[in-house]
């Protein structure tokens, strides 16, 4: 291939993995990684007997994130929180993680200190090792795939396929603060450009997976799916994946204060459609037997029963939404897809 | 996000995965994946007190492939022969593959199909299951993200760093045809255009992971890499992981046959060039003590001695190439780096 441009901004490859290599091994704390960034693969040893879990999740630039809009350590949280929210929704222990990112040669190198800085410090908080990845130049714009990797004891995984009829449908959080919050800052960027660290009430910039509340579920739920795309699209993937419909309450929706002051203010037309449509909640949608007794909070966040899921009737959608006034209204998955309008 | 424009070629999201999907199955030939594309994650299930190599590898537009010199095929088939190859140089058996695709939404169906059907073709081949990863719309140009998922005995990888001085250097296969043939698509891409599948002779377009080797060389070998960058950079990693110095014999290196042919007729000045820098060869590159028999072909592919390992000297250059005239030239590492001109 033509050689790439020398660059203005970046160092060379090998000093860019170099620099990240050295800031990665602050994060390192697992016995189970064997050999991180620095040989053709990384060596992971899973605890004797258990299952391994993979998930890969693209960051893209301008498609997920706008350099514009999004602080880099804004975008280096959301890329792993993606991952980790994945492990969170089989109920697995996160083992390492993998960064592969493509940049632009002129892209400053503090844009890509803070990227890894919001990137490293959610994996201390979870202590999750980064172990490897890849580096390359991109012709345009900035691309990470973040590569997440986990273990759980043998068939302890809570798949989509498990729900069951009868199941109560439980959520964690509050729904629709993304969506809200992410309305809010494309209206006022300015305001935001300051918010470089993770802290609470930034559901959109810094989301928090709930890799504690998977741990727990695993002998709790049946069911688990993370809310990336919308809960309308997500709880479809569960209802499709178990073959069962399901039934939600209006009333007991745990809308985010941030959707109801953006309907308030004007923001946004209708907070409950930012609830059920927005995405990007990462909260976790899952069901369990009526019999089955769920703590009000799990790791200090409310758990809110939503619905039941039950047999699926000919010619009917597949989730139905019961309203404050009693009516029964289909919903249809209208989240967040890709190559869609 | 703003919501990507209504495509013309792509199915959506859904359907795209579901296409994949449903042509990955027929490659799943795994007892160890228990649960493949679908859920938030893959559940793979390796053999009992084995370790878990993982690499991550990216195949960008522009920069590793080119839509108009090279077949759909052979970017899919390269872009999983680069994670293959890397478990190869590890001595792993692949457990599982994961693909994160990024398409401009006007990418034509065809393409994608190709792509789909180099990659896999290649993964039928080598009996590992694509098992998930991710899609998304790309704004400008197409991602890929290979994840490559092996397995090995405990203790077992052969890395970088295992080089002893005295150790002897053997390379396998042989070197500069990539380049070669990535100058001859260069320039007629037409000639090129029919060869969508994979064949032996085409080192840059299907180039073969050597994993049967890697295999082998577990019990034979005390240090591995495979030449993805070049020999003097691939050759500069080994040294400098192991902290020792090598020297290579001019008269001894396997030049590719089309290397030859392009210095012949000109389209390259020195066929040893592309064998010393051209990169993308993905042969094995691996030092054993003096004292083991090493056969002079493995898997039916050629074994080269051609230098050894000794300790570095002050001053010195970390690689020193005896020339066929008997001078000893000093090799930098310069094959790719991202990010340098």
């Amino acid at each position: 291939m033509p050689r790439p441009k020398p660059t203005r901004n970046l160092p060379g490859e090998l000093a860019l993995i170099d620099s990240i290599r050295r800031k990665a091994s602050a994060g390192r704390a697992s016995s189970t990684l064997r050999l991180g960034i620095g040989d053709d693969c990384a060596i992971l040893r899973p605890t004797t007997g258990y299952e391994i879990c993979v998930t890969t999740d693209f960051s893209l630039e301008n498609v997920h994130f706008r350099r514009d809009l999004h602080p880099p350590q804004s975008v280096g949280h959301r890329c792993l929180a993606r991952g980790l929210s994945d492990l969170a929704a089989m109920g697995a222990d996160p083992l390492a993680v993998f960064l592969s990112l493509a940049l632009p040669a002129r892209t400053p190198r503090a844009w890509v200190d803070g990227l890894m800085e919001g990137l490293l410090a959610l994996a201390r908080r979870h202590h999750v090792p980064l172990a490897g990845g890849d580096t390359a130049q991109s012709p345009q714009l900035i691309a990470a795939d973040i590569i997440a990797v986990g273990q759980l004891p043998r068939n302890a995984a809570l798949l989509r396929s498990g729900a069951q009829p009868g199941d109560t449908l439980y959520v964690t959080g509050a729904l629709g603060g993304s969506a809200a919050e992410l309305l809010a800052l494309t209206r006022s960027p300015k305001q935001f450009r300051n918010f470089t660290q993770a802290t609470s009430g930034h559901p959109h910039l810094y989301p928090q997976p709930h890799l504690a509340i998977g741990r727990r579920l695993r002998k709790l739920a049946r069911a688990i799916i993370d809310i990336s795309d919308g809960l309308s699209t997500d709880l479809t993937h569960l209802c499709q994946a178990s073959g069962f419909a399901a039934e939600i309450d209006e009333a007991a929706l745990p809308i985010h204060p941030l959707a109801t002051h953006a309907e308030r203010s004007g923001l946004a037309p209708s907070a409950l459609e930012l609830a059920l449509h927005g995405g990007e909640d990462y909260e976790l949608l899952f069901t369990a037997p009526p019999t089955t007794p769920i703590p009000r909070t799990l790791a200090g966040v409310p758990i809110r029963r939503i619905g039941t899921m039950g047999k699926p009737k000919r010619n009917q959608p597949l989730i139905i939404l019961k309203s404050k006034t009693g009516q029964r209204i289909p919903i249809k998955a209208s989240g967040w897809q890709h190559f869609t309008k």
